[in-house]
């Protein structure tokens, strides 16, 4: 069997419901989940968006919450994605067995932690440098593979990943990649999505060998 | 069976954590429910209130979280209050069935469909005029009796109420009060939260009466 790594899009800050919806339909199919990460947003918006996707054809379990356990468990998606200001992941892993939980890390320390809590994927960054962080340097393949050998949990690895990097990110161990504006604002994130998608799929034998070979 | 209408009391917007654990444990003695309103707070740092407060003596069971029910059930609070922004009353009650559940109302179709929906308790606003909502007029006596006549869970009122209002508010169908500034803002919130529980239990013959009439 092979492993393909996974394909995580996560929404930029400040973001209107249509474009959400809209920028949603389009990449779906292309990708394994959508983090709707709005963080000014109310529950009630968060619920009503994710209900209208669901309307509009996307299944619930392409989503993923962030940092509201309440929304992500009342609309069946896939799971929450905690940051240090989140409630801490060994309580949500208890309280909502029902979801997957993943935890935001930025060194080896952290991602240990996170695995001893009960996380269920690591959502690693930010690699490289990116407009979202400017000016703040990338941690890089190597600080990913640091992640990669102390944790047997997924890593997602995200920041600046174009789909020429996704090769080397899986190389040093990553899981998948996760991507905000490299898909949602490109001139055609349907476009930019498929492209990422085959970029992951050209990776994918090298993903088998890799996770086998850091979980011997 | 004497009963004694509710006094809540509500945190002011933008405190600080150590004002909130300092004024908290001044009061809670005296009030029936604290409920911990800071929507610029994370969730991490509602849990570690909530927390440092139960170190101190405080029981969870004096809290109401506001809008976060994965903060209130994580911290295993005595509920959540709900307003327009947050999910669904109905969705909430099935959810959480170990909560009790508040929903903030304010006439009496929004008192009719929160009470449909599977609410606790009514928070019915603003009785008076306050500084909180100032320039706008309160909605009066005669609107929370209207709250009354259609439904049959217990309403709160909150809005520039004092200790000398409360017989009022009872006599007119309130199940209790909340106070914001009142009792928070005052010179002594320990003093201020005595005086109003004073008229609390002065108030609790009027309120068998009154709940048992409005029930019949």
């Amino acid at each position: 069997m092979m492993i393909v790594p996974w394909l995580h899009v996560i929404t930029p800050p400040v973001q209107k419901v249509d474009e959400v919806i809209r920028i949603a339909i389009e990449i779906a199919d292309n990708v394994d989940f959508i983090h709707l990460r709005q963080k000014e947003w109310s529950a009630r918006k968060l619920w009503e968006v994710i209900a209208s996707c669901r309307h509009s054809g996307i299944p619930t379990q392409k989503w993923i919450i962030n940092d509201r356990c309440d929304v992500a468990a009342s609309t069946q998606v896939k799971g929450v994605q905690l940051a240090y200001h989140s409630l801490p992941c060994r309580v949500v892993r208890r309280m909502y067995p029902q979801l997957s939980v993943g935890v935001s890390v930025h060194n080896e320390n952290e991602a240990a932690i996170a695995e001893q809590d009960g996380a269920d994927y690591l959502l690693y960054g930010h690699l490289f440098e990116t407009s979202c962080k400017s000016g703040v340097p990338g941690r890089g393949l190597g600080g990913l593979q640091a992640c990669r050998e102390v944790v047997d949990v997924p890593i997602i690895a995200i920041g600046g990943i174009t789909p020429n990097h996704i090769m080397k990110v899986v190389l040093a161990g990553g899981s998948g990649v996760a991507v905000m504006s490299g898909i949602w604002n490109a001139e055609s994130p349907g476009l930019a999505a498929r492209a990422y998608r085959e970029a992951v799929l050209s990776s994918a034998q090298y993903a088998v060998h890799e996770r086998s070979y850091s979980r011997e």
